[in-house]
């Protein structure tokens, strides 16, 4: 068992006080560089690595980030049911490695103990993902950390936020399927939370219905937690419910994918029987038999972008706040049928 | 902008000493419990928080906890392709924040920078998934922090262990296969490394083969990268090369996943052309069509039991080196067929 070696160690080494040692490190006063020399050979032969941790206490970057990723539900310990948040995840932490920081991850509904935690560990910045109440934004505005907001509609012009334009995205993919003759349309979503992403889908979904002059029977929206167990349910429940349906648009790939599922149980076909487009372009969305068709948003260059703007900010806190919104495209494999009937 | 309060200011709003301060909220002096009432008042009134991070300077246990994700190959920046790592990783930030603790995740194949990590964060405690080259678990040994291995076969006992039979449970995957009336067995598994669980794996599924007195051809080996597209390409190479095959062993769910679909694309049919078994029993693997034959390995509980290990010895610094060997059962779906004829 080896002891830790201290800066007082390397003070004691270097026959210098503690204090020129700091010096050294943080550079704060200058010291000759004769000294110096002398303190960095006797770092190097120690092995000693200064505390991160304290240097927390006086200078503002920690080199440590955090990531906040929502629960699907609260209580849920399975912060990855929707696998989404497991590539965006991956490129976040990916991204900040790569220059040198460190991230903390924590999948929380407790908003308070989070910003106790924001200011518990010195974070140099914040990631967060979703949807949360405007009382907590607005607490975390007064501790003075750069944040940015992923996946957000939240109106405090305070935070950086990365998002896609979620209306327009569903539009496409409803438009999408009507033009491949669909008319008669379900739709499987989250829960439709004010302002948050599946609401904003529901209105495009909503939209490009109204804008082809068809109906939406309310019975043929379909409201669930965001996991490949609501789309099962959610097949059996049109299939018991005899619904009139030929397509459904799901909001996320994993619903479409356990609808995929459910309606194969049922033997329903897709797409001979029924249509299905998903939302998102997860990794495994291409190895579903058939291929999902669905629109791909950009997974891992959100996560990217995020860790950019946030150290950007952190060494500049002045910067300018940022909102981008990222573009998607339409993804056509297997899973949506061209109806050639004459309707 | 609000300033943070420091324990100074706590100090002079209570007329006291900051030493003072400290010792009641680190508890290692007596003060008497007037001061330490009035002390605790303003702490409440000032909305003081303590920071964990000086916390870190004089108190072993910083609750911060350091988890090792390895990279499926080096320069990858996809910690997630292979979503086992997610589910696990789930299940270890959910236990560790219901303990109080806070979890740093790295996905790393440069091992010197972890160990730098460990100590420049001071970090608790770390679980450590996969393999690495013994020099990693040398240096690693003297750093004196409890740390907790998932599905390693290092060899030092200065660590605590969890992991399955990875052998045994490949074994009991072929023998499935074979009791179904399967002959000619393909094996399709992650790179094998000595003392990896694909090693091991491999060994159970050679040892079922030779068990039951059959042959196993080594073009029928594949070997690659665990993720989907490996499936994929493991599918085409068995088809161009006309393999004389009924069924794959797949070490590993996201390649069985992969070589359904490949298969599926070149007009193979899983299960009446195939069988193919799995392995790991993913969250994704009972969504497939057809469902997914495969051995379940208790992800959730690894995860869950290598927090509560750790947490126990960094309470306890003298505590035992715990080795579990964690079971494993066969899950019987769709995609694994019973052959009737006699061959």
């Amino acid at each position: 068992m080896k002891n830790r070696v201290t800066i007082r160690d390397v003070a004691a080494a270097s026959n210098v006080s503690v204090a020129t040692v700091s010096y050294v490190l943080n550079g704060k006063k200058k010291v000759s560089e004769e000294t110096k020399q002398k303190i960095l050979t006797v770092i190097d032969e120690l092995g000693f690595v200064p505390d991160l941790n304290a240097r927390g206490l006086t200078v503002k970057d920690t080199k440590l980030l955090g990531v906040v990723v929502p629960q699907t539900e609260p209580g849920s310990k399975l912060m990855f049911h929707n696998i989404f948040y497991s590539e965006l995840l991956g490129s976040i932490e990916y991204a900040a490695r790569q220059r040198g920081y460190h991230v903390i991850i924590s999948a929380t509904d407790v908003t308070e103990d989070y910003l106790q935690l924001i200011q518990e560990r010195n974070l140099a910045g914040v990631i967060i993902i979703g949807t949360y109440q405007n009382q907590f934004f607005s607490e975390l505005k007064t501790l003075d950390v750069p944040v940015v907001l992923i996946d957000s509609y939240c109106k405090y012009d305070y935070f950086h936020k990365l998002r896609i334009d979620d209306e327009n995205c569903s539009n496409l993919a409803t438009e999408f399927v009507i033009r491949q003759g669909h008319k008669k349309i379900a739709l499987v979503t989250g829960h439709l939370q004010e302002d948050g992403v599946m609401q904003k889908r529901y209105k495009g979904f909503l939209k490009a219905i109204e804008q082809n002059g068809l109906e939406f029977q309310k019975e043929n929206l379909y409201e669930a937690t965001v996991d490949y167990e609501s789309g099962v349910n959610a097949a059996k429940w049109f299939v018991d419910n005899k619904a009139d349906i030929t397509a459904v648009v799901a909001t996320a790939d994993v619903l479409a994918i356990g609808l995929m599922k459910g309606f194969y149980e049922q033997g329903v076909q897709v797409p001979e029987d029924i249509s299905i487009i998903g939302f998102d372009d997860l990794d495994i969305s291409k190895y579903t038999t058939p291929g999902l068709t669905t629109v791909k948003q950009p997974i891992s260059a959100k996560g990217e972008r995020a860790v950019e703007i946030l150290i950007e900010n952190i060494e500049n806190p002045q910067m300018e706040k940022v909102e981008e919104v990222f573009p998607v495209k339409l993804i056509e494999r297997q899973s949506v049928r061209k109806r050639t009937e004459i309707l």
